[in-house]
């Protein structure tokens, strides 16, 4: 194991002592039956105070200031976990915290970095244009930047999650980890690789943010010209130097998720594991489920990073999560306009096994002929090979079913 | 404390020892901010087994049972978490389980009961009639009927959860419990009281399923006509013979919460503990969150019962409570039908802090005056005061808001 010189091992125990009683420590959650293929355990880091792991580097690093740094606070710029984070470690340290936020932002997000105690600096314009200003007011005021991943004492307040899981599991085989900017998977791999290195430490991004895939690819960090993805917490566009450089060493192997992987993970995770899991933290439980990595046979854990998805995104991930399993179908049937016909299909409907969750009459429907009608059907069905059994038995019984 | 002659402590401790293996016992998580005044703790059975705590019970039960009985098998009716409890158990401990269902059950309950390894057997009609044709097939093959909730060793299976809270946390104040049937409540209120007699115990109903709380003030079991509540896993007509005489004996008082207090506690369950509950689950916490209960200056600890909640109603709790809460608001504003109309009003809701969801401009509005049209939009709003400043500054801009 090549050595680095950006992170002790130490650091990471000195993390972990500084977070015994500040962050939680729930148990390993299963085995689950997320992929029959292995046994699936989950780290819930969602579980964790504030929704995220970021807590864990945003504090231990707060906590290493100086006295002088410390009396003139802190700053960093996100929408997301990190902001909570920075704002959670600085107010429990006793300290001011600004937060640099494009204006954009859900208000949820904004009104819950208030509620931890930062004052919250909205800045028109997109994330970039928020971390401009950021670092403005770091040189007006002063300030310490706290990164939301490329700094050591991050990476090492990351790392206690690496210890927690091998001293919990010690015969653990494999480890997935979400990858953004790569501050959470270098404090993983880093701890992990040092004490046991025949453990495997697998990375995962979103297809539409590969940014740390394509580096390490090319050898060297890259910068994508755009990024796109629900897994919005890890789209990152550009690695690191430090995490650049300990994923290089460290991981095994990066890959990636489409975002459809990763809804239907966090459908799996809230109807199988009852967790409510953002995009971001998600994307490990989908590499599993979809054998991205070699999980077969293997005892493996999940890194689920973080749960603070919008319940508004939540609602069209578990509604488009039904929909590509089959579970909801919408139908639409074109009736002729007689008497008896709506009544008629409902009935054949629920012979066929399938629930009516709504129904949408449109007489005034422009592409049904006149004198016939189309009704949308919303129904619960088992999977798509009953949707397909049901379209069948409807098209047999002399209706048209429209695609 | 008066004794009881259903259940001995010894029976309880016994029932832990045989769930030791078996049943998932994850941390108490807490303390949270649900509410204020009090510090609140979880105790998550939603991440048991199953979804729910159902399992403890039903397992312990099967696990009591002669070989012979083993040998013809168990049988059960329930639409719900008790399906999945004695599917569980029974295969458990490898032998055959009946569970007969309304036949109108959802199809992801009757699919994961059959996951389970049950023989489902779909009755038509309501409950009752499942329950009916559950003892026909009992009496001519001579399985045996698990029982939902009436029976002592269902009873010491759920009282192991009063001895994992009291050993998890010695100082513990009170403990919320939700009520169907008084199983649950029974079993956790016998082993605390036996144990801690200080500890507070209370229990949780649904306003419109009260049975417990009128059978208790009346001093006898009292049969509702009707039960209509989200919280359909304690929606029970009639307490049971054994959990009347508990819940008489040990627990302090039983209080009932509305349909819009469970589903703001299933609401603040996900977006601030990343927590799926379904709505018997979440009582306990709805109790807390809106003070039914004396919690003040107290450490409590809300037992969260399951998780299994369709994702379809899921989505309903969802929308409601973000309605109820402010978060989400549907104005309907009245615009006369020339250009640059539906820009102005866009533009005047941004000012006013609020982001547009959707937008549906329905010209054929009947309602409408002719010349005129209506504006529907969904918007992302910070509270309720923040919709009333919102109505009123459109107001004062000329438009009109409809109710």
């Amino acid at each position: 194991m090549p050595k680095t010189s950006i992170l002790d091992i130490a650091e990471v125990y000195r993390a972990a002592e500084v977070l015994q009683n500040v962050a939680r420590h729930p148990k390993l959650i299963g085995p689950t039956r997320l992929n029959h293929k292995a046994e699936i355990f989950l780290k819930p880091e969602n579980l964790q105070h504030t929704g995220s792991f970021k807590l864990r580097g945003a504090y231990y690093k707060i906590s290493q200031l100086s006295e002088e740094e410390k009396s003139r606070g802190v700053i960093a710029c996100s929408a997301g976990n990190h902001a909570q984070g920075v704002a959670l470690g600085a107010t429990h340290n006793g300290i001011k915290s600004i937060i640099c936020l494009p204006a954009g932002a859900p208000i949820s997000k904004i009104e819950a970095t208030k509620a931890l105690g930062a004052e919250v600096c909205l800045v028109p314009g997109v994330y970039d244009d928020a971390y401009q200003r950021a670092l403005e007011l770091q040189k007006e005021y002063g300030y310490t930047l706290v990164h939301p991943f490329d700094d050591p004492y991050v990476i090492a307040g990351q790392g206690t999650i690496g210890l927690e899981i091998i001293t919990e599991m010690p015969d653990v085989d494999a480890v997935i980890v979400p990858v953004g900017g790569g501050g959470l998977i270098s404090g993983v791999a880093f701890t992990i690789k040092t004490i046991k290195p025949n453990v495997k430490v697998y990375g995962v991004q979103a297809q539409g943010a590969p940014s740390m895939v394509e580096s390490l690819q090319e050898g060297t960090r890259k910068r994508l010209k755009s990024v796109a993805t629900i897994a919005d917490g890890i789209a990152v566009k550009e690695p690191g130097v430090n995490t650049f450089e300990l994923c290089s060493k460290y991981v095994d192997e990066i890959v990636t998720v489409t975002d459809d992987e990763v809804a239907a993970a966090i459908l799996s995770l809230i109807e199988q594991q009852k967790l409510v899991a953002e995009g971001a933290g998600a994307v490990s439980v989908a590499a599993a489920m979809f054998d991205k990595v070699p999980v077969e046979g293997k005892k493996v854990v999940c890194l689920v990073s973080g749960g603070n998805i919008d319940v508004t995104s939540l609602n069209r991930v578990i509604t488009r999560g039904l929909v590509r399993s089959g579970r909801n179908t919408s139908l639409t049937v074109i009736l002729s306009d007689k008497p008896g016909q709506l009544s008629r299909v409902c009935s054949i409907i629920g012979e066929l096994g399938a629930n009516i969750l709504s129904v949408e009459h449109k007489r005034n429907n422009v592409s049904t002929e006149i004198g016939g009608c189309a009704v949308d059907f919303e129904l619960e069905t088992r999977d798509m090979e009953h949707v397909h059994y049901l379209r069948q038995g409807l098209t047999e019984a002399g209706f048209t079913v429209a695609d």
